[in-house]
């Protein structure tokens, strides 16, 4: 037999993928795999459980009561499931309040009230606040303008989210700046304050608000969203007259108090490997505006029905499965980096870590922050799931709380590797950190479908745990 | 060289596909597809299209006043984009009344009033119609009794959606036959009326309405449906007292005038071959609850726009390419016989026939009824579309309207093939033929990328179109 070594490399590549394929599962896992999605879509609590974290508890910043509600509710749903350990993890945060004042209006004779919201972690007006605005399509924009040219202004940001593209997280991406760094870009050039236009591609009357941080050693100012529809109007008003006065008056602050809150540790041991754990989560925390229902409730409860899931079908994982529901993901991820800091003092390993943050619409499959190999095993499960509609499985995020773990300074197996769960991307920003992100707009086959899809990838990479080492 | 013929055919067919793989499409394609994703969802007017459809005209079965104004109105809009063929084509179909009496109660001496409403082709009780109900799980069971065995009696057919099917039109498809064929089954063996638990995966309190039909030379009974909730009642009501009597109030019949309606054509005629058609439809009439606005003016209006976007663009089809907007699909598919008799009887050759009928959600692929060599050619521009959300390239159903185009006694070019836009499906059941199916629940953002993968695959069909023959 002759060998060509020139294509030896490309044909042994094409047997490990072969292999991986072949070898990856076989007809037991496809019958645990229908059975997970038969008892979710027949039997699933997620659904009402998020019916009552959405209408009971609702929204739920960090600090608030509704917050530690959550947490205390959430074990004790997850207790009836009969956990092997459950315990509240302490996480240290800010605590930042929105307050009672919140206005935004255009300063004519009969004022236009614009429909608006501080940014999380804003600065208040300390009373109301005119001034003459002046609009920028985006931080390029304002970034051209000197050091001092923008002294006593208000710096209305108006990118508007990209909407040709198809996955709607990458126009987000784009244009998230301008929320987060743009009070400190235009406090830089002088300016008193920030608006921004809303991140949704819907023109609607919401405001959406979301996290904004302050650059060490520049003058903080407030900053607020106002609404797509509004944020037209104010442009037109510019557009047409050349200028306009705006007065802004918000209330909110961050305590002096750092708060002491948790998150919500649940895990089944592993009958082969215990010391060994494959970590899934969400976030409890919500904005306060709406019920956190979407963002990210839906990712709450679905982590929840995995452990269900789990124990009612009487699946003995191999290795810990642990839930960990972080606190704070939306403004200081300090759920997130605690859970991770703790892990690394103790020494803890993980294979892997999944996180549900995308809302709770159809799955489409999982992105993969992991190695190539890694991802070749993943992708060996394609048509063992595709008939759930789960085919989509691609190098990508991970999710905010679960970054922490693959940090250098946090990581104790080199080998660890994130999964987000992947959902249809097109109504989530239509809901997110709005009034409107409510559990009405949850579509409850829909939810049911990504708590399955999660428990059946727990479950193939807990059954094939070995193909993710080196 | 030695041949291995046992092997040959297979490696040539391995050839067929990386040759169309690798050829089927080019650079200038992945432009033009990317700008039709642009231009709808920049510039789109489905969504637009739709308000007007849903909240202007409304609900349209045929024969009634606002079907007649939806073609009208259709064609104005179309006509405004330039099209250089456009004309309506005679549809005779018949005209069912829904009246205003539609009651069905559980005759106790408080009677609790159950949502329900007839089901379209029904006939009336000829007043109220009272008796004793016998429950059966679904058509094997009331096929079970002997002839004679249900004199008097109403039948209530209660075979839910099965929740465990992923693709929520195969539930529907397993359980329809209760709905469409239920009565004449309960008639032959002496029923006087059936009750249909509604085909939903919901728990609501809408009742689903949807065809039925009668067996010739079977005595014809009335037919409503009652809202699944409802259903819920009523047999728990007959679980605890071993029998429910029921009073049917239905008034509704159908006129023994023959109404003369419309299917709406609308054609850009093709450069290089005009005498070959690539069609593609939805159909315009709807049922009379609700608004039509998934099933199926999302439809209409991505077809309205696969026309205004080659205009817009100024593509010029190599083949003529199509619009018909049927009539009558709900009860009859005069519409789609009628086009489809016409087409015959002129000798035109088509070379596909694509239906948007399975609502406006995010788009998934197409399903594909045609040979394994189209759909070997379909499926070669996967890589091509999968950017846009594309992937399912399955051989699977057309469409109720185009079905007729491909009946042996019509079809002209025998290397017709049909296909159907597929969207996911997890939502559509909870809207179709109810009072719920407004406007309010279909996305813009789905509803375009709908419009333009329709767009898409009609401009790769027409520009390979000598793929498509033997």
């Amino acid at each position: 037999m002759k060998i060509n070594y020139v294509l030896l490399p490309a044909i042994l590549f094409i047997n490990v993928i072969a292999q991986a394929q072949d070898q990856s599962y076989d007809k037991n896992d496809s019958l645990v795999v229908r059975s997970i999605f038969d008892e979710a879509l027949m039997n699933g609590e997620s659904y009402a459980n998020l019916n009552y974290l959405c209408k009971v508890i609702g929204k739920r910043i960090t600090g608030s009561q509704a917050a530690d509600d959550a947490v205390s509710w959430s074990k004790s749903v997850v207790e009836d499931y009969g956990i092997d350990s459950l315990y509240m993890q302490s996480v240290e945060a800010e605590h930042w309040i929105r307050g009672d004042k919140e206005s935004v209006a255009i300063s004519e004779d009969a004022a236009i009230l614009l429909n608006a919201c501080s940014l999380g972690g804003s600065v208040s007006t300390d009373g109301p606040l005119q001034a003459d605005v002046v609009e920028v399509a985006g931080m390029d924009e304002l970034k051209a303008y000197g050091m001092g040219e923008l002294i006593g202004k208000i710096v209305f940001l108006n990118e508007p989210m990209d909407k040709k593209k198809i996955n709607t997280f990458n126009a987000y991406g784009a244009c998230v700046a301008q929320r987060y760094s743009g009070a400190s870009e235009a406090a830089k050039r002088g300016a008193v304050a920030v608006l921004v236009r809303s991140l949704t591609t819907l023109t609607d009357v919401y405001p959406h608000t979301g996290s904004m941080g302050y650059e060490d050693g520049v003058i903080k100012i407030p900053a607020a969203a106002i609404a797509t529809r509004d944020a037209d109007v104010l442009h037109r008003y510019i557009d047409s007259l050349g200028t306009a006065k705006v007065t802004m008056n918000l209330s909110c602050y961050t305590s002096d108090r750092v708060v002491n809150t948790h998150n919500l540790i649940a895990e089944i041991k592993g009958f082969d490997n215990p010391e060994q754990i494959i970590v899934f989560g969400a976030h409890i925390d919500s904005w306060d505006k709406g019920e956190g229902a979407h963002d990210d409730g839906a990712g709450v409860v679905q982590c929840m029905e995995v452990l269900r899931l789990f124990k009612e079908m009487g699946l003995k994982p191999k290795n810990t499965i642990r839930m960990v529901l972080y606190m704070n993901e939306e403004n200081g991820n300090r759920g997130g980096n605690t859970y991770a800091e703790n892990a690394k003092a103790s020494g803890e390993s993980h294979i892997c870590a999944i996180e549900s943050d995308r809302g709770g619409f159809s799955p489409r499959g999982f992105s993969i922050d992991g190695t190539d190999s890694q991802l070749v095993a993943v992708s060996s499960w394609q048509k063992l799931l595709e008939p759930y509609g789960l085919h989509y499985f691609k190098k990508g995020y991970g999710g905010v709380d679960i970054g922490p773990l693959k940090k250098k300074e946090n990581r104790v197996n080199e080998n660890l590797f994130l999964m987000g769960l992947y959902p249809d991307s097109q109504r989530y920003f239509d809901y997110h950190h709005s009034a409107d992100d409510v559990f009405e707009n949850v579509n409850q086959r829909e939810l049911e479908l990504g708590g399955a899809s999660m428990a059946a990838m727990v479950y193939l990479i807990d059954t094939y745990w070995y193909l993710f080492g080196e």
